[in-house]
């Protein structure tokens, strides 16, 4: 537990949702910042929300967040379940959901902070935003390793993820090479396809599908035929896990009967795969790099990105600008309102200048 | 098409079965030693056995194997279908095998070569003994990630795939820890689970599976629970894709109902965690790295190695051993008959120095 | 030499100064895409302006340019010394410089290209605007490691050379944590300091020393002094090679008298080095990374942003903007003028965001 | 301090001379299967034999020593100047070497430990020998980079020190490539070549020079134009930072006058640059890697190596084989007498099969 002390300023931080390379690097510059700059106490809220309905802090010192910054994972823990207004609970078998934000507020209330700084996505700035709302000092700092926060041009995490996507291309291109094979690689971006799209870029991918854009499978066996027809006898197709089919899930029933299975199961490439290997008689292999994609040390960028927010965290805080989210604008940070971010992610659209230049090289999006 | 010279020595190399890092390497030093110092023409058969079926070859120059050190897959093609010994020929919708063995002898024949280096693994060494049976000059290079072909101390390619698959480890650590679960990471090797037990070593997995080892579920789980008891609320299960529960398929249907077919399409480590995941109501995650562990450059170590091999190959070749492999012992370099490497593959057992030393350190196996 | 058709649309491209990770990504997009969307054929000029003066040249296929997107180096060669203004020829032991532009103006001509596409950093593009007003129709692309042409908010080629850098400063610190030592990393950066500011802040350095902030040695020598006292027996000094103590040279030869041999061979941290120790009675080590920084392949961010600007830089000929410079606005592309870029350096100034974001968790600028 | 409890087993572990990838894994496998298997209490000693000089040690328990697997450099500090036989005393400005094994002796005596695990290379193990010679209880544990102890097949260390050397002749090649330079990356080994030898191999190095094989310039010269006249207008020459040419120190000298200062400050690669450049016109560069080569994280190699060894070093304790060395032989563990260790280094002979093996494909050794 943690000692309270009532006279130093004092400041919380958590961090939310899936874990993200860069996030310690946040917490450090938080810490450091906060006790070198503004002599300031800082409380790590552990796992999450989880950590605020049950109180389970620990301090940060100097010391704790030296030698964090290469880490990955984050030192406060974090869960993608806790959500107060929305609460699991299981009594024996059964699970019911009950709003815990009482709890919350009074728990904040009790630890007498200046302002809570809350690392998260989506998910996690959401439920600031509606904290926020009811009163709670907050700044939100953007995470995620999908790119698709609103408001900010680029989240920390995303550029290690699309180091290692394209990693993956790397390597799978030389096998598909060497076997004349049609490869996919399953990248993760359930609604936005930030990494697929630059990993597709990045790695050379002949074919890219991403959310926002339902793909033809005709399209793709056309393209891969020309392909062929030239001399490529190989394909390398990077796909976003949230991608679907022109028509949707009714129309991947119908081309891979058992394939509400599979999709659970082993991702939308083994359906894609399934079917381009039967309209082509080519063979085909996937890879799905799933959580590769999100653990680890995290690329130089990312760290100077998080180091960077982290320190805007503190002038928010120093400005008063609760219920605002740091953000980057070209070469500068600025804030955001959590109330905007809340309004959901940001999407690429097909007219996107990346689509457009990776269309120009001959990349094919399947529409 | 390749015209033939009568004069000058002449060889030929196939490259079979799966891609592997560092197939180019053998080639490079086959190709540049046989030049250099014998004065040989190389011939690369293309795409393994099938070249031979279907007479395609291209001549291997000095400057066709410069630069391709550090290249993954291989500049031959390859595939692991074209078995001359019972080769898939498509009528329609029904495919039939045959015996094209004559097809092939005759075809080496008429390439008037001192002898064919054959660089593969289990597989395709078992052809190359066959044909070398029938009269044909062979010489076998070892070639799989999997580490387990017998009479050598090591293959190339497998020390980068334990790499990969450490790395993967590395990655996965982070989040396991940070989300306090249990991560599994599925690894190649069908038989063999040499990559699981050098990877689950040096990525520090808390258990380790291995076909060579049938695990007991309850051995798993309480294992874990001992760890949560002690703090570690998270474990790391480094999984070889062939292992089986003490008991086999049949024990794998009761734990998982449905498992035949998850077993075909995410591989063992999906039927493994959700057993784990009801027993324990622990959340589980799996990565299944698959194709990942065998494309890409290769690792420093198996350059050399391969390209040792590579200018063994010749001395064998000089030296008129054929129907041997070149093998590695300790440091050093020697022969090993293609007769012996053919009865199967180089397992692991139970008290096996590294599975001693890993119990040692409190690493877990299952049983 | 290239065969000139006399109906085809036709362009040229070449690459000036040093190497730099991503320049084959830029040539693969304009080539590509002026192939497949402008039907345009383009000539590759070897050598950077060499070419130009002595008239070789290579016609750039879509097949010459597939697979090079992840190569380092570039595949039309370069070069730092050929400057058509003040070209140097050897006569003897002697060597003159002329002007040979009226020269290179006629092979332009001759070349009956649309536009020069002209890859390079200040150097190159200084030339590249002076033949502009000379009447050839150019568009530059920004090349360099430094991150330092005017004009545009990031270069490609600096996210490599910061992530190696990077690399570096990372296994050093196990080094100096280890042995109690100062250990300084040289990176590159004459007049620019971004890439040790972003290396610095990315590796964890606790000194960052830039051009253009002159140092002063007892500065740093105090707060190695604090760190110790503090109980942290290391510190990482990160330097870019063009630091001078403030005084300038005149200070460098007070304090180690026979500095200036010492500068031209191992660089300005053996200077450094060489006084803390005395100051300090503490060991110290230097490494220079030098060349590691700008050979070899580039980061995925660098890949995607080289393809963005050989994209645009098409359009930037469609639209005959001329005498401008693909540059990048936040997340957006635009055009600069060259005249603009050729009046020098984008350099950091000491109340730079960055700057300020450093110092905030105590690292020392030794000013 | 540490307590001392009179009852259980005890053994002290220490690391000494330079640090080394791997030095962290055989401390954790000597810690946790000391206390999982041996119900041991482990001691480690702080930096090297100063901590024995000093009395300065911290226990290890099995939670310090988990997550230090991948950590590089070692936790118990590591010094390369602490000799007990000829320690230096600083009086005023004044050094004086004195014997303090004495000192030593009786500080193990009060430990009261069953064995003393001493990691390190030539110049530790050479001091436990005497150690051991004069009644202490010590079990080595072979650790370079440099990989020339004798009496082992490989050390732990090397691996990562190839790998790195190894990624920057690759960086290094393709700027030797677009600049047509001849390029130099230096390496380590004063004595021994073999980190040349074998990243020059696994580089593709055209040239390879080790300690052991004094180089003749001219070869050099010639061989290097022999290249340029097949149109290969770079080289790579990959040095060892100790090799000589033929007739030694006194040839540096007439070659490059002022040599001696280039030598002690840049090594010699810039020697060798300075007169190639020279007679041949050609520009050169160099990189010295230098300490580079032995921070960081470790190869999954080094790893399983280290915590191999670090078993094997209880084992010998178990079974009472003191004054020996754990090493390898092929793919097995064995015990080597510390007496034979000290005879000195392993070097590479002239007609070693990987030197052969070079020499076959091309490499040119200088001699």
């Amino acid at each position: 537990m943690v000692k309270i002390k009532n006279k130093k300023r004092r400041i919380a931080i958590l961090t939310g949702g899936g874990d993200c390379p860069g996030i310690n690097a946040v917490i450090r510059a938080v810490t450091k910042k906060a006790i070198l700059k503004r002599n300031m106490e800082v409380i790590g809220v552990l796992d999450g929300y989880e950590g605020l309905i049950h109180n389970r802090y620990r301090t940060l010192s100097f010391d704790d967040v030296s030698g964090i910054l290469t880490l990955g994972g984050t030192i406060l823990g974090t869960t993608n379940k806790a959500n107060p207004f929305h609460y699991a609970i299981k009594k024996g078998d059964e699970i019911k959901f009950s709003d815990c934000s009482a709890v919350v507020l009074s728990n904040i209330e009790a630890l007498k902070i200046e302002c809570l700084v809350c690392v998260g996505g989506d998910g996690t700035l959401w439920i600031s935003n509606r904290l926020h709302q009811l009163g709670v000092p907050i700044v939100g700092v953007p995470k995620t390793i999908d790119n698709d926060v609103r408001g900010t041009d680029i989240t920390f995490g995303f550029d290690t993820a699309v180091s290692i996507a394209t990693e993956g291309i790397d390597r799978i291109h030389t096998t598909a090479q060497s076997h004349h094979r049609i490869m996919m690689v399953e990248v993760m971006g359930r609604k936005a396809g930030w990494i697929a799209l630059h990993a597709g870029i990045a790695g050379g991918g002949d074919v890219i599908l991403i959310p926002e854009m339902p793909y033809q499978i005709d399209r793709i066996a056309d393209y891969i035929s020309q392909r062929r027809k030239t001399g490529r006898l190989f394909s390398i197709i990077v796909v976003a896990e949230g991608v679907m089919p022109m028509g949707g899930e009714a129309v991947v029933q119908k081309i891979v009967p058992d394939s509400a299975e599979q999709l659970r199961l082993g991702g939308i490439s083994l359906v894609l795969g399934a079917k381009l290997e039967k309209l082509m008689e080519l063979e085909t292999r996937a890879v799905v790099l799933g959580h590769l994609q999100r653990g680890g040390t995290s690329t130089p960028f990312d760290r100077i990105l998080a180091t960077r927010l982290g320190s805007k965290a503190i002038d928010l805080i120093e400005e008063k600008k609760f219920g605002q989210m740091v953000s980057v604008k070209g070469n500068y940070l600025a804030a955001y309102p959590l109330e905007e971010v809340a309004k959901g992610p940001r999407l690429a659209t097909a007219d996107h200048e990346m689509i457009k230049a990776a269309r120009a090289i001959g990349v094919c999006f399947g529409s």
